[in-house]
């Protein structure tokens, strides 16, 4: 494996001070929320990009000195059950709204259809002219949104004097100056075989704020950058810069994810967990061989999950040292240090590309998300040979259940080809159960190997999908006899654009609104 | 993990000097051939049974004093090229017969129909009032097949002179007594879908012993005893008991595994391994990143694969400690201390039960041969996401090279459900290959975790099959920067009915030649 790479420990420069994820504006957009940054400006707008095998992940700051629609509430702390897995929790990851779709069917909340126009890109650098430190260039001093003609956040606000006392109240806590110019960070996704539609929306994103800034499309350009990463950061290099008329610069894919793990887990409830506080309440047959929790022997992901608490992280901060296991088209599995410090240690071809790729041949499924949906449904014991298949019993010297899972899709397979009605709703639930699993295990196998207890999980593939949270987790659990943990990030796909675009901030002047 | 177990360390005492493994009677017979053992008696016949998830592995002893047809000769020594893996050298597990077949079409070259009736029992046990020490009870002093009614070995012999001598100068080697009773240990499968014809089986081999050795059906079953082991000894007790009307005894299954590796690896030409002589005449890139053999960076499995060498283990004994890897329906791994001491380590559900039942549904194959088959002809690139897919070029710096699969089966999925047409040859070269490595890297890490060097590979999953072979080998060659060696066994499927059929041995009285 290469060795080490030494990137010097950074300053995040983002201010992200009473930063606040954004409630969901529609079904599709669930995990790619916005993240409301109060106190954060950017000099010059970057504009990242993460293009992996599937899908391209788009990372853009706009300009708002209020947060736009409906600012999330606190989330949901510790009260799932399996029924309220399905009952919208305002900011739960497990709310009922199904996870976003690869299809683009329009949403149905957005007066504009998909990809949503939030705000435009405002960067200072355009603006020295306009902002004089005590309000806008109309000369009120209170903050107000601002007027951009493809701009939603001056829709009228649901219960705006709640909103903007709350505003106040988060801005006194933190000790800030009454205006703050603030924005949030947009996340988009784009099939990476459509990558024009992810130019044309960056094309349309440049003009919007040209337009809105009242400066020409060649003096926008001038304030834009784009942050490539991933493996289409080489392969696409030339349409980017080439189309889009801006500099493109090319961001290391590891690096990125790092960063923008550490800048992600600073913000408050991003990262979450299963907690075991509810394993206790489960009927638990006292343990032989596995050693679990308490000496409850935990059961494999059947049916009839046990009932796990979603717990949010209570200190916003990078974990470190810790294992990130990105999750996307393939699994890359990097070890970081306390200091920062990474290496990419190993990963698996058997990932979100191997379940899709299967799952679109096997059942009339068309989309990941209808994929999830049925495997809700399904029950891999009819496709799965488990140990009491094998066995008639438990083989309980060595700590196995009967219900655990012996072989994958193992009652498939019948001699002379006969092939049984299988439903799709249990194939998908024993692939993704197989997926999920073998991921958990051979992450588990690097975080034993490397002394590390906390395994973030990031990329595509999980879309806050409680069947798969749930088999990670518990894969995590299982093999680790309860002392290792499975971490889970709201932003999960974004890791790598989050990081490209954090990367380069503190190689421009910064600007605090302290200082204007 | 279970605890260890700790079974006595066992003197073998079956005389395995001397011993041949024959040639393939048939080509669905070429897994499980005969082991000829020229000293060895049994006092008291032992039919194992070995019940997993999807095959029913049995063996058993039967008596005749010279080889039964065709011994083999010493088989190749690290000559095989790709196009000799198709060429057939005797006794080499890579020639050109397809492995056997779960279908059960009939043997050309024998005369009774599958499954084979070679010889029969004839423990000592019956014939104490026979076998005066100086020839069989027909006053004969040399030794003469036995005849045996459905006994083919009174089939006129190929070259019986030299058959003759050559058994006369092993003999003479080993310095054994001109008469030596001998026999063969024979092995069959069956479907434990159809456990029936298993007990047919034996209850017919029972029934002809008792013929050939002129007792009644209840002084046979009198001599007999089954040994049984997997799941399956559970769950079919009482039918083999029941029907059978003989004493059967049930065997833990790992204690098994283990036992029949430490036998079998001291059957000369039994175990063999991939050489690395030929990687050194390959293009070799001088690497960078992975650091392997001689500093040459190794390449993925790709269609046309690095030449290696089949080398058999120079010294047959059990090489402790190693890893065992035995991959049936589901996968178990299990560590072997160097005093024999095993412990199930690990395992994966991810095994032979999953690439046969995910190929039934995606390909046209209605046997394993048959999947096999197809994945030779096919080409994974057009199927996986490789890592020149994704970056357009080499992603050096983290030693990846732009053939490794990325993502397995990456290239299926599409938006919208558009299902690409995907030949039955690449998907199943693809699944083989993600199965294979998967497992690999499993038994890899296992090996680094309890610093095994040493990696057996049993189970019916291999089948001698070349691309699984050198995927297995490449997998471990790959992880363990050329440090650790992956072995496999002529007689893989059958480590644990080996296992089962060994272990009571010593609980008997042996009896030897010399003591006649």
């Amino acid at each position: 494996m290469a060795a080490p790479s030494l990137p010097t420990p950074r300053v995040i420069h983002v201010d992200t001070r009473g930063a606040v994820i954004l409630s969901e504006e529609s079904p599709e957009t669930r995990d790619s929320r916005g993240i409301y940054l109060p106190n954060y400006i950017e000099p010059v707008s970057h504009i990242a990009v993460d293009i992996g095998g599937s899908l391209a992940k788009v990372v853009y700051f706009t300009r708002s000195p209020e947060p736009p629609n409906s600012p999330s509430i606190a989330a949901t702390r510790g009260s799932s059950t399996a029924s309220s897995l399905s009952t919208p929790a305002q900011g739960s990851p497990l709310d009922e709204h199904p996870p976003s779709s690869f299809s683009l069917s329009p949403p149905a909340l957005l007066s504009s259809s998909h990809p949503r126009q939030n705000g435009a890109l405002t960067p200072l650098v355009l603006e020295s002219h306009a902002y004089n430190g005590n309000g806008y260039s109309n000369g009120d001093k209170s903050p107000k949104p601002r007027k951009c003609s493809n701009d939603n956040t001056d829709v009228s606000l649901l219960d705006a004097d709640l909103l903007h006392s709350t505003i106040l109240r988060r801005a006194s806590q933190n000790s800030t100056p009454r205006h703050f110019p603030g924005g949030s960070l947009n996340f988009e996704r784009f099939e990476t075989d459509d990558i024009d539609a992810c130019v044309s929306f960056i094309e349309a994103l440049i003009a919007r704020s040209a337009r809105a800034n009242n400066v020409s499309i060649e003096e926008m350009r001038r304030g834009v950058k784009i942050m490539a990463t991933g493996g289409g950061a080489h392969r696409f290099y030339e349409l980017f810069s080439g189309t889009l008329g801006v500099e493109v610069r090319r961001e290391d894919e590891m690096e990125c994810l790092i960063e923008g793990l550490k800048f992600i887990t600073m913000i408050p409830e991003e990262a979450y967990y299963f907690s075991d506080e509810l394993i206790h309440s489960t009927k638990g047959v006292s343990g032989s061989g596995s050693g679990s929790t308490a000496g409850i022997v935990l059961e494999r992901p059947s049916p009839d999950p046990p009932k796990y608490a979603v717990t949010f992280e209570e200190e916003p901060s990078p974990q470190l040292p810790c294992l990130l296991v990105n999750i996307g088209s393939g699994v890359s599995i990097i070890r970081v240090d306390a200091d920062g410090t990474f290496e990419r240690v190993s990963g698996t071809s058997l990932g979100g590309g191997t379940l899709w790729g299967l799952l679109s041949l096997l059942t009339p499924a068309t989309s990941f998300d209808e994929m999830l949906d049925l495997s809700e449904k399904g029950d891999n014991a009819f496709v799965d040979m488990l140990v009491g298949d094998i066995y008639g019993q438990d083989y309980s010297k060595l700590g196995l259940k009967s219900t655990m899972i012996a072989s994958s899709f193992g009652k498939v397979f019948k001699k002379g080809g006969t092939r049984g009605k299988f439903k799709a709703e249990d194939i998908s639930r024993s692939l993704l159960y197989a997926i999920s699993n073998n991921i958990g295990q051979i992450a588990y196998m690097n975080a034993e190997k490397y002394h590390l207890d906390r395994i973030y999980f990031g990329g595509c593939f999980i879309r806050g999908h409680a069947a798969t949270i749930t088999t990670l987790s518990y894969a995590i659990r299982f093999w680790s006899k309860g002392t290792k943990r499975a971490l889970f990030l709201r932003h999960e796909g974004f890791l790598g654009s989050i990081g490209a675009w954090i990367k380069n901030i503190d190689s421009e002047e910064t600007v605090s609104p302290a200082s204007l």
